[in-house]
């Protein structure tokens, strides 16, 4: 018994690094398991490509940190800056925080929020955030547990496609 | 009764373009009224220095539209790119729009924010997308008469101050 805990100690050793661009192929296949999580397989529509231009082109528009055991890429932290105009100091957004389901209960995922707040804490950003789903308990009081507060009196609204264009129709050139 | 109306219209003559660095003590003056219809006075800290280097500085975080009748600076939007893993495109998140209360009920919001829609569209960003507090009730109405869709079932979480540097000092350095 204690032999495999040891074992399973060992497994587990995650290190939290940037992600660097062979590690695209990865990165893509945990945004893929992700929208299955979140029943939102029918909107993914990035490529390898895009992922990469967004990350590592000419003018990158996100970051991402990967969790490794071992050679396995099992989770990731994909970002952007953000900006916030009371406190007038950029911030970070987490878009995605994802660790593939063999290897949650063990830390990995509280590992990357918290590599990520000392990311946003290292270039004196104002402000760490990111969204969840209603119905994503689990993950609701794990957030509650680091003493993020809930924007429960905000909603998001979204324009995009048909809609989005439809709008920008309506506007002035510039 | 002809020549009021047209005198009206005169006056309210529109003019939507991105901000410079000349518009930076109007902005922070915009701010400032926005907060105060926010009930958020106390969250104001930026300068006007700080706002100069979000806008202008060597790597901008955030861009802005100014609303402008005649040389009075009267609304703007305030925003910065965001990005969709999903979609793996960028996308552009309004932080701010504005418009002060005098000149309401002009289209000059409407007229903000579509052209920030033009703005996202020209980029071929595949969202554009904002927060409005749940008691924002003209707010509301305003952005769903656009075809603006809720995201009703996401809470955004946050980080900050005190508590953002806790769980920074859990993280792994990098």
């Amino acid at each position: 018994m204690v032999q495999k805990l040891f074992q399973k100690k060992t497994m587990t050793q995650t290190t939290i690094r940037f992600a660097t661009p062979a590690d695209v192929p990865a990165i893509l296949g945990l945004i893929q398991e992700l929208a299955e999580y979140e029943k939102m397989t029918d909107d993914v529509v990035g490529d390898a490509s895009m992922i990469h231009a967004a990350l590592f082109g000419g003018k990158p528009t996100a970051e991402c940190l990967v969790a490794m055991v071992g050679d396995a890429t099992v989770g990731m932290a994909l970002y952007f800056q953000n900006f916030s105009t009371f406190l007038a100091r950029p911030g970070i957004y987490l878009e995605d925080l994802y660790v593939q389901p063999e290897y949650r209960g063990q830390g990995i995922g509280k590992l990357l929020l918290t590599t990520l707040a000392r990311v946003a804490s290292d270039r004196e950003c104002g402000r760490l955030e990111w969204s969840v789903l209603d119905w994503n308990q689990p993950s609701i009081d794990f957030y509650e547990s680091l003493g993020a507060e809930a924007m429960s009196e905000w909603t998001v609204y979204r324009l995009t496609g048909d809609a989005l264009q439809n709008v920008a129709n309506l506007g002035d050139p510039l």
